[in-house]
């Protein structure tokens, strides 16, 4: 029924053009190492002038590019924002070229699946094969025979680079087939340490390099011809060739290190044994280990989106620790990872939604270690706070809230956290209370965020108001009934940028007065992070009941979240706009951010909680497809496709913090899960189809399920549950509907 | 007879002035930090363009400069290059101005002493004290009361700073006492990592920070007010401001580490405690500890040029490691010292002469573990090459030769090295093949350095000639005859560069012709590096004889030595020319830089050795002088120090790697000298002076001496040495003369 390959059915093309941002090439589950091919940045015109448009090249990688620049090794999947692309290596034939080496490509001679990329460098003839392990990114080149074989490797490479992005680099040639080095980014990672080493298969014949941008000093360095077969090079801006004799093909192993050469050379030792074919087979059986505990029915074309979800899911966090345990902290200083393993590479704006939950539940001890890198964070943050985004031990501020705080909430609600919960609350409260961080001081005295204060003002009231809620779940749960009451008040603060005339939460200034000039379907400049007051007003998911109440009643409420859907969004709303294009668009409702993914699930509060069943599957429709732009969004770390596995599977944790997810509608009609604990969950929605869309009864083990939503405790139990489809909508009012928090206050 | 404290009688500002090069800051013995004051580099005519004569800085200070810009954790002693001035203080009051916040001061306010500085800050009424312990600064600001206590840190400054020299900068504020921070340069000092902790006494109460030249990321910092007390603060030019509430000094601790901020905070608890007053006391009595090991009769002038030049012997090596035995390699790597201390600023091409037998004999553990620093080195360097500049965990490769080899030989041969002495003398081999360094590939094949390959051919040959030599006479000393012979071949290298036509080295092309147009007299231009032909031919102090019989024996090479002397060297052979300036000229003798600092010894070998007591009072008296402009030349990390000290003992190393110290005149009455073992060795000469500079005759406890040196074994046995002293010179033929290779062989 399933392949025991399960592998196979990944397509990691998915997502490379369009808005998905994701890349290409091989990497192992939460592996440190992404190793994939940059393509050529072309200018666009865009306003009249000539630009990159870097945003579509957050992953390196544009399907509709025709170079390749080179092999780099770290690379970001499906982010807004561009970094890294570090060590870059291009493979080459004939007279060495410093600059302008890269190469034409034919996607004919391209291939990809989990943890192994080829490509045919038409421009050399050149066969390039990649893979990986957690730490080592693995090249296999197979040269034109009777050609000499030279490697670039340019550590002036960035993605999104600028003049003086690379602050140093250094390079050592330590033997005849070993090469350490260093550099140091100002980037999206503001202070980011890349040490690394690289060993190759044969002997080094000759070398050379070039610092584009030479140092003041540097005189007494005349000693030696510097430029070539000198093993100790060094510069801001260095682009350096290797020539091994013809032949056998070339096999490369970079491993990476935040720490020093001397970690990066460990971890090359621990984890490059091997042949490339080897390390390709085991990086492959890395992912079928993973993705095979999961087993589904469908087309191909829908295992294929599933796993491939599932895959992305796996890509980010990602390690950021050497075999040893050692890891450079936010605070710059070397740490050792006591009883857990680091990760970075935290978009938390993004991935508190469904991504973590979605870890959490099949992936909790590595959740629980993220959460502990997290914490650890926290310890080592200069402004004291958990991370928002963390990106290679450094924070880089991106978006808004304190979303560290529900993923941790909802690890504790959930029993999964395995570090001190009692530590994590203090991370959790320290967090909310960092007076000089967007607006929160004054959120702290008057409820909210003013305008005064943020253009994001409104949506980040919404936003901190909903993590202040989790600090008073994981608080219940622990029995800190003071602490629960105090961030029970601050839940509710949400209130406070709702205007009552309109319906729609509305920023204020800091003299309480609302916003004049506004525009609920506007994006930008309205006092919303990424999406509009439309969208962004229903942002209360620990209060639904409540938010239904402030918007007049059940009614009121109905009627704006069916209109969403339905609406036509007028053109001037997303004409030049990164984050919102037509392409992510169901009506008004923008599935392409983050802001609005539990929405189509508050229909559950409702009387027609089938409009969920409906809209979750006109969403998969429309915005999960095979190919190169099957991503109707950025994947941003994998949240776009943890929101679909949730949705394919029937179940979406609208709240995290509570251990409940929402009842959609499976999309697929079987899927068999192999839980954590060993235990199999079997989802059964015989017949289910566009048509048979709707869900008329679920029964859990044989027993028919009294609630619109299910419990950790009731997926972890395992066993079989069976939805009974259908084509005709039913609402069973009977059915409890999950939490709200102003019900039980 | 002798101060209890000797320090009393060291001037910091010798030298501080003309080519001395030193600074007149704290520091205690061999320690990392030398926290000094930095002077405005003021523009100079040069060539008709106003420009920054940055090699009047080195030292960071020049005493006829009228501002002070602020005080600086680490300088050079003495060199001719610069680098460092590194995490730069200055007191302020009024408005906080982050450019142009300089202070003129006066003279008449300022004071140094071992381990204590102080001046008066003219513009703001400020009086500052600087003090150190090996790893921390220490400043205590008076502001005038009633007035906000400000300080400027700024992470821009550096001696010899250009655009682009900082590479990155990183400031974080831990807590209301406590800064952390890092910097990343590239200077002399490649790639060079200064991490800092810096502690003040009283908590901050505002500030700020500016980067002079902003990232292009960045946009989500905006969530901060990023500027002004946010307390992670980063950047490649980084000036930032705290302030301070007025009344009692302020007094501020920076520690430095070039492992993490973590360790430079370990630093700052292990050696940071106490009062300004009280770590200053600690500071001289560090001083007055080492210096006291010496007593010495004179005049107040005589001593102050003794304990002087005792404190500069002390300055460098300077501990390079963290109090936990951390430290930086040379690969960039984070290693922990086994059994050892690590040093760095190893100034060999200078210090293999006189400041490494001083230390060696004087503070022999030091000495021992400097070797090791080195060998270290020599495992950690990608060129495979003991260290030939050691400047803050890199290699600048400043000067020629292998001069590292003749200190591990030295000490080999002495006995003195602990570490392996198989290893060292492998490092020594090694180094000594390594081809790529300046045409030493050559020099194996042909036995010598062609001028086609080298610009200073003719003394690197001379250079290597002697390096081999010593590799010869430690393999000796352990038995390991082959390696002795293989060296005594290369020990007679310098006979490949000497013309017998004109009796004088003069550099050879590939081809084996000489150079054609060449003049003697000439130090640039002409195959030799800072001196002239006329000075380097006498560059084999391992075989005096061999060159004597090279020169056309003895009466031709005492015509030569006398001439040299004796002679007035053209105007326009020193005008336009850092290193030989018209003060540090005896004749045609160049004692301001090093190539001939053996040569006054050489008369020894003659039938003339009072000669070397004419005229090494002579040099003396011309060159060491109380007073800013005292040094004739720059210190060089001790070594001009070292030179004065053993010449003013009476006994001078000629050819480390030999045990012998060949017998000069001592300068003053009486030196008496606590040994390593502590015995005590007393030097009399009794009525020695300008007219009394002759040698008569020595007894060694009470046994007339029959050689015209003494021994490592003379020395460390104790004991009373007596010089008879007289007006007339006398060379008695039956006393044996000092070692020369060929005589052996």
């Amino acid at each position: 029924m399933v392949s025991a390959q399960p592998a196979a059915y990944v397509d990691p093309f998915v997502g490379t053009d369009g808005m998905g941002h994701t890349f290409p090439g091989a990497c192992v589950p939460m592996g440190s190492i992404q190793l994939s091919p940059d393509t050529d940045i072309v200018p666009h015109n865009i306003n009249g002038i000539y630009q990159n448009r870097t945003y579509d090249y957050c992953a390196g990688y544009r399907h509709s590019d025709s170079t390749i620049v080179g092999f780099s090794h770290r690379h970001l999947s499906g982010t807004g924002h561009s970094d890294l692309g570090d060590i870059l290596i291009m493979p080459v034939t004939g007279p060495v070229r410093l600059d302008g080496y890269k190469s034409r490509f034919s996607h004919d001679t391209e291939t990809a699946s989990p943890g192994l990329y080829e490509v045919t460098l038409a421009d050399y003839g050149i066969r390039a094969r990649l893979t990986a392990t957690k730490r080592v990114g693995v090249h296999q080149y197979e040269y034109p025979s009777e050609e000499a074989q030279h490697i670039i490797l340019d550590l002036t490479h960035s993605i999104y680079g600028y003049d003086g992005k690379v602050c140093r680099a250094t390079l050592r040639v330590e033997n005849d087939t070993l090469v350490t080095g260093f550099r140091l980014t100002d980037g999206w990672a503001r202070t980011n340490y890349t040490y690394f080493a690289i060993s190759f298969s044969k002997p080094i014949r000759d070398y050379g390099y070039k610092d584009r941008h030479p140092s003041s000093y540097g005189g007494f360095w005349r000693r030696f011809d510097i430029g070539h077969n000198f093993p100790d090079m060094a510069g801001r801006d260095i682009v350096s060739w290797f020539s091994f004799d013809e032949g056998e093909p070339l096999t490369v192993k970079v491993a990476i290190s935040a720490v020093d050469a001397a970690g990066a050379v460990r971890n090359l030792q621990a984890e490059g044994a091997g042949t490339f074919d080897e390390l390709a087979a085991k990086a492959a059986a890395a992912w079928d280990k993973e993705l095979g505990r999961f087993e589904v029915e469908g087309t191909e074309s829908e295992k294929t989106m599933f796993y491939t979800s599932i895959y992305h899911t796996l890509i980010h966090p990602s390690v950021y620790m050497d075999v040893d345990g050692k890891y450079r902290g936010v605070d710059g200083n070397i740490h050792e990872a006591d009883g857990f393993t680091n990760y970075t590479i935290f978009s938390l704006w993004d991935t508190y939604r469904a991504e973590h939950p979605f870890l959490g539940l099949f992936w909790p001890d590595e959740n629980s270690d993220m959460i502990r890198s997290m914490v650890e964070h926290w310890k080592q943050n200069a402004v004291g706070m958990l991370p928002v985004w963390s990106l290679m031990g450094n924070e880089n501020w991106c978006m808004s809230g304190y979303h560290a705080v529900p993923v941790l909430a909802d690890a504790i609600v959930k029993g999964t956290y395995k570090g001190s919960v009692e530590e994590a609350l203090a991370a959790m409260a320290a967090t909310s209370k960092v007076r000089i961080y967007e607006g929160l001081g004054f959120y702290m005295d008057h409820g909210y965020v003013p305008l005064d204060e943020s253009g994001t003002a409104a949506s980040t009231t919404l936003e901190y108001s909903y993590d202040d809620w989790t600090i008073h779940a994981a608080a219940l749960k622990t029995g800190n009934k003071e602490l629960a009451g105090e961030y029970g008040r601050r839940a509710m603060n949400y209130a406070n940028v709702y205007d009552t005339s309109i319906g729609y939460a509305r920023p204020r200034y800091a003299d309480g007065s609302f916003k004049e000039q506004f525009d609920i379907d506007q994006t930008y400049g309205e006092g919303f992070i990424e999406g509009n007051s439309r969208n962004f007003s229903f942002h209360v998911p620990q209060d639904v009941n409540g938010l239904m109440k402030l918007m007049g009643g059940e009614k009121q409420f109905l009627k704006k979240l069916e209109n969403l859907f339905a609406m036509d969004l007028a053109p001037e709303y997303y004409a030049d706009n990164e984050d919102i294009e037509k392409e992510c668009l169901v009506g008004g409702y923008v599935h392409g951010n983050e802001p609005s993914h539990h929405v189509p699930y508050l229909f559950a509060w409702t009387s027609k909680p089938w409009l969920t069943q409906y809209w979750v599957r006109e969403i998969i429709n429309r915005m999960y497809r095979e190919g190169i732009d099957g991503l109707g969004g950025n994947d941003d770390c994998g949240q776009m496709s943890a929101w679909y596995l949730f949705s394919a599977m029937g179940f979406y944790p609208v709240c995290p913090g509570t251990d409940q997810y929402v009842i959609g509608a499976p999309y697929l009609p079987y899927v068999k899960i192999t839980l954590p604990g060993g235990n199999t969950l079997e989802i059964k929605a015989k017949g289910v189809s566009d048509r048979n869309r709707y869900v008329k009864r679920v029964r859990i083990n044989g027993k028919p399920l009294d609630r619109r939503y299910v419990t950790q405790e009731d997926i972890l139990q395992g066993g079989v549950w069976e939805f009974e489809m259908s084509a005709r909508p039913s609402g069973n009012d009977r059915l409890r509907k999950p939490y709200s928090f102003s019900d039980n206050n």
